[in-house]
């Protein structure tokens, strides 16, 4: 069974790959390594069932030329299409960004798809693809569908021509809406972010708004847990999922605390105004797994465990000496 | 007041452009007149609040550049994207078609809108970005949104930009889901095409499908009216609205045989199989305008009367010779 994982140096791809492998799966892995690293491939890559090759994915005659010097004349069976950009704020900054990296991959990924006659996709969406519906509880079937995020856009655009696909020539599909993912190789995100700066300085911590913004977050190994449980168990030809925690989250605060508790614990924390941390920040979001919950998979860690789990790895990970503790 | 309207020679675009030209609006019209057309803009072309230029709107820089020179320094308070490709096989022959014209053009519309700071966008939606959702009644909050066609996907992806623009700079926006709009100057649809073949020969009508898909159609005219309707009534920031006919629709059979008596009333009918004439087709929906009527608008027809009128309307534009009739 060879497998295609685009965005395999991510975060989520080094992490699904691993899992994969395990599994018995070949695995073909793409990346443009802009994000995801060299160093997270290390592991992977003495794996006999793992090849790599580096392409922008945007760029549809590198990723067939890339793909088909890999292949070699293996037949995939299934694509996980990860690539993406994740970072919200570059994606503001320039909208160029979300296009190139997250929409354009995924019309070529359809497009390849489409060519070497591959019927089954599992594509990696977001919470962000609901935008900001207040005290609406975000089920999948909820609407309207209005992000406010480029991210959140193009993730929805995906989704789109995704499911346009399988109308044409697809001949199943997981669209997995993901939660705020934490664990490692982190690659940015908020538990990163503050102990890079508690590693600048260890007098104070700035956060963005006031600390009561509140998400859930789901450890990574959760993560590919829970894709790999529905893509054994669903089977409709259209299965679209928020994957998730049970609880409704932590705030932003309780994980500057729990940072700074790990690996500053004399800093200062200094709260900032309102409660969105930047444009496309939603401020709160009842972010439904009860879908997922109904086909029997359970997450192993709620969102503070979780949380703090992550800051110790990610810690490790920056090399931090943590101090001993029995948690 | 001086707006801007891409697709400005396309069948919407050339009846609104009359009507904001009649209310008073100065008109900078935009098209790449790939579908749209030199003669439609005739009749605009001699009023003198109205000046055109053609340029491919996918092309950032031809884009800002022909504005440029038609803006000539005058501020333009809106926006009304309408440029996109309307031919839905077209689009499913090859999906790089709704990208670049669909698509890229909203991103780019938005781009300039950014860069000139106008803060009022009106957008031509559609009902497909609903896609087959059986008997669920499709009012403007239904949820999931899977699109079935690429042109379906490319219009939901246009509005997840704007909606992610309007976070950042937008100030107004206005999403009209137009359901099946028809009248003159046609460009495409069921009955040019119905008689485009009626006049290649008279003897008989292949329809593709068994002649039961029922369909919503609104006469350009109420489309239009609704739109001006809304934009002056409507106040949220995000308006989004289903604009359609009362009723629930006619068959494909009820147009085929309106043209079939109007055209050639001795040709034979012939139907397919099926009830669904090609990818991306919705057999019957359940399309909602309580939102629209709530607001306190009616159409002046309903599908059928919609139907015969513009049937009647087309058939002058082809130089058809019509019987007399006292409908």
């Amino acid at each position: 069974m060879t497998t295609l994982i685009t965005g395999v140096a991510g975060f989520v791809g080094t992490n699904l790959a691993k899992q994969l492998l395990q599994s018995g799966h070949e695995i073909i892995g793409l990346d443009n390594l802009c994000r995801g690293t060299r160093a997270n491939l290390k592991s992977l890559e003495s794996h006999p069932g793992f090849v790599f090759g580096e392409a922008d994915l945007s760029d549809y005659e590198a990723y067939r030329r890339t793909l088909d010097q890999l292949a070699a004349g293996r037949v995939i069976r299934e694509v996980w299409h990860l690539a993406a950009n994740s970072d919200i704020p570059a994606g503001i900054a320039d909208p160029q960004v979300d296009l190139r990296d997250t929409f354009l991959t995924t019309l070529n990924t359809l497009k390849v798809m489409r060519e070497r006659e591959i019927g089954k996709l599992c594509f990696a969406s977001t919470s962000a693809v609901y935008g900001d519906l207040g005290d609406t509880p975000l089920h999948e079937d909820v609407g309207p569908l209005f992000p406010i995020s480029n991210y959140g856009a193009m993730k929805l655009a995906s989704e789109a021509m995704i499911s346009a696909a399988l109308e044409s020539h697809l001949q199943q599909v997981f669209i997995f809406r993901f939660p705020n993912v934490i664990g490692t190789p982190a690659t940015h995100g908020v538990i990163l972010d503050f102990m890079n700066r508690l590693r600048a300085q260890n007098a104070y911590l700035e956060v963005l708004g006031d600390g009561t913004q509140q998400k859930s977050y789901l450890h990574v190994d959760d993560l590919v847990d829970a894709m790999l449980f529905v893509r054994g168990r669903a089977d409709e030809c259209l299965n679209y999922l928020n994957i998730g925690p049970r609880d409704t989250g932590v705030t932003v605060r309780f994980i500057a605390e729990t940072v700074r508790d790990l690996v500053a614990p004399a800093a200062d924390l200094r709260f900032g105004e309102g409660n969105k941390g930047w444009v496309g920040d939603v401020p709160r979001f009842l972010y439904s797994t009860d879908k997922l919950a109904a086909l029997g998979w359970e997450p192993r860690l709620g969102s503070a465990a979780a949380i703090r789990l992550a800051a110790r790895e990610i810690a490790e990970q920056l090399g931090i000496a943590l101090p001993v503790t029995d948690r």
